[in-house]
Parts: structure tokens; C-alpha cells; sequence
């Protein structure tokens, strides 16, 4: 292995933002600058769009109170991209970073990030360029292989459990069946995480739908049914990626549906579809009067003032960690493993390397899936609650003793 | 005025729960327990529903404990209910505040919870019953007479102010269109909020629609296309109630439309109808690609662990002073006087007559919003931010100097 050269070195942050990449982006700054192996830190203005433009910032000049406010701020604070580079493209970045001797690439962001790492790596090792890249984990799915658990998952659960709290009160308030819709197309872990505020017996999310685990209209509706003859109330979890038992996601269904009986201009096709047309199906099969349905949409990756701590401090350490690797490695990505149970919940980071993580994507584990496929373990609980940095308490009066 | 009579009170929550009408509950609580002119203290389960049903709860054997963290948690502890007494149901309920000695009334709601509370008092005092009747304000929508601002709407517009926060330095990191529909059918204050936590004069929401503002759809998108045009990206923010030229509201014409062109059983009534709507007709128009919405729904009302400080404190005042007021008075609703000026914000409380807040409601001032009727004035800022107790700063890269 050689020696860490001295040279410049780039980051960029791909793809959908999240509550804490910028702490990442932080944690990055702040390391390189404790390494003289590191002239020019360029920050990437849009991620790979930017590389290739030359559209670069000088990050080493921001001061460290507005790189505070940043690692605390959502989104992503360089702009984002959700370009695929394909060979050619990432060709023109490896062009750019020989012209500017930038030596050292980071790339904050998902499985597609870590194989744009990876592809540009390979390209700079065939043509003799040294080149150190490294992927730090970002996703609010939560799908990337290796690591336990992804920065920027705890944060976004932490909102949509907070979120469920309130609505579950709401529900009881005013009884009646909710839906809510939640982000996650393939991995059912944000969807999952609705269930972390539950204090009561009786709280909801009373059932949980997950990409994972086809449920059938029958059975959705017969499920909700059964709840809410017990409590006279249901509130529903569902993912945005929910399938039918055949595997066809309800979104395609809906749209078949269409196809088949609309001639005019309306499209069911926003982002509010899904949760409008479960409502319709349960309004119009069950007979309950008070049905209502919410889909959570942006506010899930991009909410200000509500980070998880310890998903914060994760992150800021990922960042770290890849400038640390990046002294003695070629390449890798940042994973994150967990120490002790979950009364004693604790990380140690470790590299991998890129191949493992990039492209593949993980699945909520079957053991965190109820029997009836409606509901989430506690084994799921014990995983997740740590992540989200503790969740407040709330309370209601409607089961005191009467006078 | 005759000495506040020893008897039992009750108390309930009416209408849409917020983020602290348990704090005004537990106001109520703790102030009965000063007053030994109040016996008994019920809590009246699901508001008059379990006033005629005589669904009590003893509200003086819940621990202090519990009463802080009922006090933080969203939505109406006592459950509520959308019931609209008539005279008959009003009869009914003074017939059980007869049986059960109770000549003290507190009620938690909007106009028309001060309205049930005036008619109450009014058919008592004509059966020459003695009963002291008040009404706590709560409203996320803002718009009850008399007091300066509602308890709820505080915490309400963090949220929303919050989320906009979030959803611009989203729209910073992947620009495009992005369409917020927010709560507020006829008051356009919660949406107003949405402009609340801008920090840099390119911020969003760029564009703000509120009920009291009609605007054409080809308005709406040539405003749209300006910005654009300017920025390269462009968030709005939308009151669900947002009204054509000609006062009809957009729900309405969705509506229409659906009505004209489809004959399948597919129903754009949900709640995401509007801003997928909306998010059609401009992707149609001004040929973006990328345009995305968002509708916030009950999120806005009740989400756990974003309480505004100075609406918690301020709506858990209203709530002992409203007791206060019983000792002395025969009925009134709670209102809150500012004090200073923005850089010095303060309140008082005073009383006022049921009948100056029963039925009717308040619109967003005419010089909160600006006069192309598609932004919101910074009157209304001074007027709003202090009520969230304050709002964290963000901050974002892309206007650094560039390398």
C-alpha cells in the first residue's frame, strides 16, 4: 500500500436528502482538514453534475460556526443529482479530477453512489490514475447491504414515528379509520418504524403494510375491519410500495384501473393516489363514515428541527471515518456495526468495500415482519428505537376510572 | 354578582385537536384545585357526546405527573367530537349538569364551541339554574375574534414553518415545483406561516395562495413560470381553501370536473386530490419535469414533540384563568391582549363575552398579504413569529464562492 498522496480531494451528496447528510458532509470537513495529505477540499455542486461541470466550492473556507448550522440543517446542503453516470460520464469526472489532481473522491449517498464510487475507482486504476474513493451511507430507506443500519434512517423514523403518535391521539380523539402512507417503495423500514411510539395496548398503527409482504384488497379490508369492530377505531401504516399477493404494487393497480375506466383528463397519478384510493375502497366497502387517509411526502427525508441524535452524531462520524480510511485504503465504504443489546446500544465503524454495497439493496428481514403479515415485531423495536434517539412520552385520559 | 357557588364543575374539548389544547386542559385542572368552590371536576369524554351520556372522567385523582405529560402531548386527552348541539341537545345537557350539581362549564374549542357554551348558559339562566360558563380558545386555523391569537396555531405553524423549511432546502438540492397544500379552508393564517422560517431572500415558499386571495388558474401559472423563469426551481404554498377569481373554491371545480368527464368509480374527492391537481395542470402547462406535491394533513394538528414553548405556556394560562374568571363572572371566552412590540413580545388575558366569539370567524388581515395577492407581508411576520417560540436557524452551500 502506498503512501496517502498530497493532493485535492472532492465530495459530493447524491441522490434524495435526509435529515442528517450534511452531518456527514461536516464530519468529512472537518477531518480532512486535520490531514495535510489534503490541499483543496471541492465541494461537488449537484453531485456528479457538478464534476463534470467544474462546479466546484472551496469547502476549507466556511467557517466552522455556518459548518454547525449545516451539519444540523436537512437536505442536502451542496445540492443533489439523481444522474446514473454510465461509463462516459463518469470518464469526463475521472478527467476532471486528473486536471485538477483531485486524488481523494467521497460521495455521500445510496447503493447507486456506492457504484458510481466504484465505476470511477476501477476506471482510475486501469488508467494508472491513483485515486482514493470512498462511500459514506446515506438513505432513508434504510436498504444498503453490510451496515446495520443507514445514517439518515433514524432521523426520518424518528419524524414518522413522532408523526404516528400524534395521529394515533387524533384517532382517538375523533374515532374513525386513518391511513397513512409512508416513503419506502421496496424496504418496508420507514413504514416499520410507525410502530416505535406506541405507549398503550391499544395504540396504533393497528396494522402495518409493508413492501415485503403482499396483502391482498380482501384481506386489507377485512384486517381493518377486524380492528375496528374491537376498538371502534383503526389507524394503518401502509408503504408506498405496498403489493398485492401477486407482487404487482397497488400504485400499478391503480393505474390499470384507470386505464380501464377513465376517457377524461384526470390522472390519479400524484403523490396523494394511493392513500385517496384506499380510503375510497374502505369508505365504500366497510360502511364507516370517517375514513381519512394522509400520505407523509417530502416531510419524511426534509424536516427542519427534528434530527435524532444519535443519527446525527453517526453520521458526522461516517464522515470522518471515510477521510480516516481514505490515509490507508484505495477504497471502501463506511458500515456501520452495532455493540451491545439494545439497552446498551452502541457502534463501532468498519470499511467495506465498495462492491459489497453497490447496486444490491436489503429487505426489511422476514423476523421483523408479524405471522399474519400485518404488523411488526418487537424484535424490530429492539433494532430501531436506538436509532431515533429516544422518542417522547405522551398520555390521554379516555381509559381513567368514570365518576 | 352573587359568590361563586360551591358545586361541581366540568370540563371538555370540542372540534379539531392541536398540539396544546392538553395544555389548556390541564390549565383548567390545576387552577379547580386552588378553588374550593369546585367540588368535583369531570372531564367530559368525547366533549358533549359524553356530557348527555354522562361519560365522566374524575379529573382530581390524576397525578401531577401524568398532568405534565398530558400537558405536552398532542390532540384532545378528553377525546372530542364534531357534534354541533342544537337547543334539544343543549337541553339534554343541562338537564344532567342539574342532576349531577354542576354549575361551573369550561369548554375548549373554537366559535362554535363558544356558541354551544353561550346557548347552554343562556337556556340556564332562563330556567333560573346558576351556571358560569367559559370558553377556552383553540384553533390551529387562527381565526376566533376578539383575542389577538388562538392557542394551537403557535405550534401549528412551527410545524408548518418547520416543514417549508425543510421542503425549500429539498427543492434547493433536486429544483424543480413544488406544490405545499396546507390546512385552512376559509383563514388563510396556518398557510401564511409557511413563510415563516425563510432566512435568505431567495428562500421558499415563493409563492403563497391563501382563501382570502382568489387567483385564476392562469394566474397561478404564469406566477408559477416567473419565478421559474428566475430561480430555477420554485416552492408554493397553498391553503386547502384556495378559491378561483370568482370566490369558487378549487376543491369545487376539481369536483365539477370529475363530474364532467369521468363515468368509471374512480373519485379525486380525497385529500390528495387537490395537489395532485395542481401538480398536473402546471406539469401540463409549463412543461417541467420535475413537479411534486405535498398535502401536510393532519400532521399540522397533531404531531408529537414539536410543541411551540410560548402556545404551550400561553394555552395552559388561558386555561387557569378562564377558572379564574368563574370565580367572578357568570360566562365569558378567555382572550389574549399582545403587549410590546415584536422584539418584546408579551401577552395578558382578559374576558369576553360569549356572544362576540360564538359563530363567527376572522380572515387573514388584508395588509398580511401582499398586493399581487401571491405572497405574505412582513407585518405578518412580526405579527406570527413570536407566537412559535422561536424557529431554528438553517443553512445551505450553494451560494458560496465557487474554486
Amino acid at each position: 500500500m502506498s503512501e496517502a498522496p498530497k493532493a485535492n480531494a472532492v465530495i459530493g451528496q447524491s441522490g434524495g436528502p435526509t435529515g442528517v447528510i450534511n452531518a456527514s458532509l461536516v464530519g468529512v470537513i472537518e477531518e480532512a482538514a486535520k490531514h495535510p495529505e489534503i490541499e483543496n477540499l471541492y465541494g461537488a455542486v449537484h453531485a456528479v453534475a457538478g464534476m463534470v461541470k467544474e462546479d466546484f466550492i472551496d469547502l476549507k473556507k466556511v467557517s466552522a460556526e455556518k459548518l454547525e448550522v449545516i451539519a444540523s440543517s436537512p437536505s442536502s446542503a451542496l445540492g443533489s443529482s439523481r444522474d446514473k453516470p454510465d461509463e462516459q460520464y463518469c470518464a469526463k469526472i475521472l478527467e476532471v479530477f486528473k486536471k485538477r489532481n483531485i486524488r481523494y473522491f467521497f460521495y455521500i449517498g445510496g447503493n447507486d453512489s456506492a457504484n458510481t464510487a466504484h465505476i470511477i475507482n476501477t476506471m482510475a486504476g486501469e488508467s494508472g490514475y491513483e485515486l482514493r474513493a470512498f462511500h459514506i451511507p446515506k438513505t432513508v430507506d434504510n436498504d444498503l447491504l453490510v451496515t446495520d443500519h443507514c445514517p439518515g434512517y433514524g432521523t426520518a423514523a424518528k419524524f414518522v414515528a413522532n408523526a404516528l403518535m400524534g395521529d394515533d391521539l387524533d384517532n382517538r380523539a375523533l374515532p374513525g379509520i386513518k391511513v397513512d402512507v409512508i416513503m419506502g417503495r421496496h424496504a418496508g423500514f420507514l413504514t416499520a418504524a410507525s410502530v416505535l411510539g406506541r405507549q398503550r395496548d391499544d395504540d396504533g398503527p393497528h396494522l402495518v403494510y409493508v413492501p415485503e409482504c403482499g396483502v391482498s384488497m380482501d384481506k386489507l379490508l377485512s384486517d381493518i375491519d377486524n380492528v375496528y369492530k374491537k376498538l371502534g377505531r383503526c389507524v394503518i401504516a401502509v408503504s408506498e410500495g405496498i403489493c398485492d399477493e401477486d407482487g404487482v404494487t397497488w400504485a400499478e393497480k391503480i393505474a390499470e384501473e384507470q386505464e380501464r375506466d377513465a376517457h377524461g383528463n384526470i390522472q390519479l397519478s400524484g403523490t396523494g393516489a394511493l392513500a385517496d384510493f384506499l380510503a375510497g375502497k374502505i369508505k365504500g366497502s366497510l360502511g364507516v363514515k370517517r375514513v381519512r387517509a394522509d400520505t407523509f411526502g417530502y416531510l419524511q427525508r426534509s424536516f427542519a428541527g427534528l434530527q435524532s441524535e444519535v443519527d446525527a452524531k453517526e453520521a458526522r462520524w461516517c464522515g470522518r471515518h471515510a477521510v480516516q480510511y481514505a490515509m490507508e485504503h484505495i477504497s471502501g465504504s463506511v458500515a456501520i456495526k452495532r455493540t451491545g443489546d439494545s439497552g446498551n446500544y452502541g457502534i463501532e465503524l468498519f470499511r467495506t468495500e465498495l462492491s459489497n454495497v453497490a447496486e444490491k439493496t436489503k429487505s426489511l428481514p422476514g423476523e421483523y415482519i408479524n405471522a399474519a403479515g400485518n404488523g411488526i415485531t418487537d424484535d424490530f423495536v429492539k433494532y430501531a428505537m436506538p436509532l431515533t434517539g429516544g422518542l417522547v412520552k405522551t398520555e390521554y385520559l379516555g381509559n381513567e376510572p368514570r365518576i
